[in-house]
């Protein structure tokens, strides 16, 4: 029988037209993220299992873990999440190494998931820290670079929203304002986190049920609402945690940050976050929804067995951002690498190794075409390939040195020397 | 208990000064497979197990493949080559591709091995491959872009040696001539392929009882002996097989390889070669291997059930290769991303956002200290991370425009507006 020429379920084949859109987006994001100073490391795409055990979120380990026992009886995992490893390398060299370190990679990660839209069994995620830094620059930066990766895209004022919320301020206020017991508490955060995702009276029914209050509810509801800092109730505004982020504002501001505002209602799945956390909304009515996001968090490197180190970080992945690419027209039209396709007439394949070399070494991209198909049928064949130029070569061509140069989307044509074609082509 | 820091067993870790190899090393090998027209495709890094049964040799399939079933009841794969995966997705749309079809990428590929020096259970690997041309120009192309890439690196010639045979020829010699059973033709392939690991007498010893015959011995030791195709015993010397070699032989030398020739003990572990072999071999006595190698190969698409297409690619692993360029002392010193790193004097976070924006969108990659150590730990922590330059900004200079500019290798001081930083950093 016959194997199936599909991929795994939830995976991606890369054709060269994917590829290239790939490495466009990334290629966007290593420049926004360079200039910032930050520089890229990677690690292995399996991992102990057991360092994914004690802070990724609990969904996360139970069901959507690729984990197995490797011939050697280990029990290993395909990263579903990067920062479990980027906190092993830092904790393997916490002492050689220069703070703030700033540091990115673009993994790709698994997760066993019901694929659909937007979410796929794997993905590649661009992830950016900064270790070190205690006070709220690093926040700051953090917001002020995945704000500048949305705008290298292009991405319109009000095409998107950075929400901004405060671990910290949950907390003050679920445990020591309303007083809520842990498991409250959790349940509570977990319905939060679909406030902009269901109708209000559903939203109202469960948080009753969760906080057993109706006052309970009300003051939830003033937060939920609230439209900005200064829109708190007095018992909040004056929180250390909302001076941060009144400063963590100011800052944004000040770097030209437009979209950004507070959002009681973000969350983070993410076990391990314990500060400032911060979501990127698509605001299109077609795509509401959380894109991506970040914040503080303290234990991971601590979890190897060397002192913690504050970092904030996110994690960008790239299905959800082609969606948004795609739904707000933001993917340009990308053209072949390749520059041009020798068309041979004749036997000639050897003949014309010189002048192949010659275009290469000059920089031009050059496939060549030496089956003994009739010319038109080469032609077509470059065309349908998505090459812009062909470029006949035949005997009469290798003796005089002046080649015919066509182009295939305008269909003109000129005879020029070797020198002149790659002017002409031009890169 | 504190988790451990090591990576997973025989896998890497690359901290930014790898990665930046690692870039470097992609980048130069990109470029010139990119010149001769080649595109870059990807596939998942998990395979349903079934695709390496059919033609991944024995021992990957059977000691060394990572396999295990994923929740859903799948037996999936890493995958340990990308040649199935490349097959699976010519064959997918074996109608709609214009051929011929150049294609390469740079997969990261597992295998359960005993890690040792050269040998890791996870590598990269540059894989090239042309599909639809049925002639020796297709070999051609691929030795030549191997040589090309090998001298991107700056290999010295001598330095290397590409070894080429073929298989119709191996087949015509052991099972025409010769006339070995299935099973001798099998020992003695693996035999040959340890022609210049193990000495002339165990190789003898080993030979005769394969062969079963002291002319047989005599006979392909006559064959391995052999300086190049016109030495060749006269029976072999007009066999169709090797009349393909000397025009291959005749290519490369026009298009300037100098490091080719032919070598009857290249055999290439992969079942699926079935005509022209090559393998890229260090002639450095330190380390005096096989690099890596390919060839040509019909059936893999044809297993997807559609018509076969004719291939010859090769697979070039980063791990054996930095060997060679390392031994060969052929890497480069490569500079930090970091152009600059912004000292703050003060408490100026915030007033120096308009000039850092300014900095970065002029192209530099700009890192900034705004820590509240001291002005010589900050300067010191910047040398330490490789960064060139430290550009101080404190009150004082925001009012002028002025900044003080210190290049942390020479020590040298300059005060300049920040356009010429900007010219003076230089990129």
């Amino acid at each position: 029988m016959a194997l199936s020429t599909q991929p795994y379920k939830g995976a991606r084949d890369f054709y060269p037209e994917d590829k290239r859109l790939q490495k466009h987006i990334f290629d966007q994001m290593r420049e926004v993220v360079e200039s910032f100073g930050y520089q890229e490391y990677d690690a292995p795409l399996i991992e102990p299992v057991d360092i994914y055990l004690a802070k990724s979120g609990e969904e996360i380990v139970n069901d959507q873990l690729y984990s197995f026992e490797d011939k050697g009886g280990r029990k290993v995992a395909i990263r579903p999440e990067m920062t479990p490893s980027v906190s092993r390398m830092v904790a393997a060299r916490r002492q050689e190494l220069a703070y703030p370190l700033r540091w990115y990679s673009i993994p790709n990660l698994w997760r066993y998931e019901r694929p659909q839209r937007g979410r796929l069994r794997e993905h590649y995620q661009l992830n950016v820290d900064i270790f070190g830094v205690n006070d709220i620059s690093a926040d700051h930066e953090i917001i002020l670079i995945a704000d500048s990766i949305m705008r290298v895209f292009k991405a319109p004022t009000g095409s998107y929203t950075i929400r901004i919320n405060s671990r910290k301020l949950v907390d003050f206020f679920f445990q020591d304002q309303l007083k809520l017991s842990d498991e409250q508490f959790h349940e509570a955060t977990k319905l939060i986190d679909r406030w902009h995702k269901i109708d209000k009276a559903d939203f109202e029914a469960q948080a009753k049920e969760v906080l057993s209050s109706d006052s309970h509810y009300q003051k939830l509801l003033e937060l939920l609402d609230s439209k900005g800092l200064d829109e708190l109730p007095t018992g909040l505004k004056s929180h250390a945690s909302v001076e941060e982020l009144r400063k963590l504002m100011s800052l944004l501001k000040e770097s030209g940050v437009d979209s950004a505002g507070f959002d009681f209602s973000v969350i983070r799945g993410m076990d391990y976050y314990d500060d400032i956390i911060f979501e990127v909304f698509d605001t299109s009515p077609e795509n509401n929804r959380s894109m991506f996001g970040g914040g503080r968090y303290g234990g991971l490197v601590g979890d190897f067995g060397v002192e913690p180190v504050p970092t904030v970080g996110f994690g960008m992945g790239d299905v959800t951002l082609q969606i948004f690419l795609e739904l707000h027209k933001l993917l340009p039209a990308l053209e072949s690498e390749v520059d041009a396709t020798v068309i041979l007439v004749g036997d000639v394949y050897e003949a014309a190794q010189k002048v192949l070399t010659e275009l290469r070494q000059k920089g031009l991209n050059i496939s060549v075409d030496g089956t003994d198909r009739k010319l038109d049928a080469k032609i077509k064949n470059a065309a349908k390939a998505g090459v812009k130029y062909a470029i006949f070569v035949g005997e009469q061509e290798l003796k005089t040195g002046k080649f015919k140069l066509k182009n295939l989307q305008s269909g003109d044509e000129r005879e020029l020397p070797s020198n002149d074609l790659v002017t002409e082509i031009g890169r």
